[in-house]
């Protein structure tokens, strides 16, 4: 009898695994969940970005409309219309639009692999947070209206550095598995 | 006798986790495994845009060949001829392309985060369907055989509008950790 | 008696699942992890390439300054000089720009997804080494110094192969979940 009840506390305790765990151990390496804030405050944020770069399509369009500059000839809505580029209010946009593409998607691409290195959750909602509204500021003040320099060189080199750091970060981190 | 008999069936079945638990169980917060048909099906589809993705680069390259039009001075493969840009068979190639990556790039970022915060299975494998189709789809009206509008547009607009979508579902899904 | 002793060994077994497990019982489907050697060696070129492709951000940059050529009005730092396109040296860099993200972006989520799908340690690791070499001696080659061809052709043929059979080798592995 003895062995027997000697052998069913530690079970027990082994059996309840998650009774007593701090949130890390509680995630056991999967960082890309829902019980995860970081994570979540990046999908929220990310989606923001994701929504606010798909709708530069819409504002090139509206200023090929409202320019009727169209680049091929199936797009020729209206008559008497040739096909044309190089419009300075197209090509705005579309500059824009290009710059999102070159920043934010490695920068999504960037913050999922930093996610997954468990990094500080404070410093890490800041991260997302800030980069969320400097692109979306770098928009307003290249695309919507055009506001003299620095404002858009800044915009864009808040976003540009913390992609940099996390980069660097992870990089440092997983220096021996080169 | 009568204690250690009562203490050995729960702990049998919690030693058995795996033998009732639904899939969401299963996947215990880990979205993306191959034990996930949600993910398995996007990893189809994915690769598939990703094949396509790359093959614009060759169609570009098709037809700066035969065209004969090159944008750079060590690139210049046949004789008598100079770099040359705005070539329109080349741009029309080039603009299909950029669409491509404006909107399927965001879009894998995007699919990515929606499976994690665990879809409707049913939902979401017809989404990636649709989006694939829908993007291989443009570009054989865009960029192969250029087709009246509004197919592309068609072709352009559901891919955009399900990314709007993930992206709204995913946002709303963790709203309060803004 | 007899009873509670046959039945506690198995139960003990069965409590300490990862005495004796190799690796992939380790990560149990979970491949997004520092655990994950394969990971590891991604995060580590990944954060690499991300670096190397914001930095053509700069390169363009400086070679505007250099050539005192800007797309905007707002960016006239100097005086006597209007906006103006079409520079060669800026131009090219903005091509060597334009080929990483049609190359390094899909890469890099075929690359995760291909994680996921638990490859081959060796195989993986040796893959994710090629391409991100193959991808700087892309931009060396092409925006740094131009080197006569096939240099250029090369090195964006490997990272190009070797995205393609990441993306073959997963497809075919979730074939069934099409």
């Amino acid at each position: 009898m003895a062995t027997t009840t000697s052998a069913v506390p530690p079970l027990a305790t082994l059996n309840t695994p998650n009774s007593a765990t701090t949130m890390d151990e509680k995630l056991s390496g999967n960082f890309l969940t829902l019980e995860n804030p970081v994570f979540c405050c990046f999908l929220f944020w990310a989606s923001v970005l994701v929504i606010k770069m798909l709708l530069m399509s819409l504002l090139t369009a509206l200023q090929r409309f409202r320019n009727k500059v169209f680049p091929n000839k199936e797009d020729l809505f209206f008559k008497d219309i040739e096909v044309q580029f190089d419009d300075p209010h197209v090509e705005r946009v579309r500059r824009a639009h290009r710059n999102d593409m070159e920043n934010i998607l490695p920068y999504f691409t960037m913050a999922i692999l930093y996610i997954c290195t468990n990094p500080d959750p404070t410093v890490a909602c800041i991260l997302f947070r800030v980069v969320a509204i400097a692109r979306i500021l770098h928009t307003l003040v290249y695309a919507f209206y055009p506001v003299p320099q620095p404002s858009r060189v800044i915009a864009f080199g808040v976003a540009f550095a913390i992609t940099i750091y996390m980069a660097c970060a992870v990089a440092l981190d997983v220096l021996k598995h080169i």
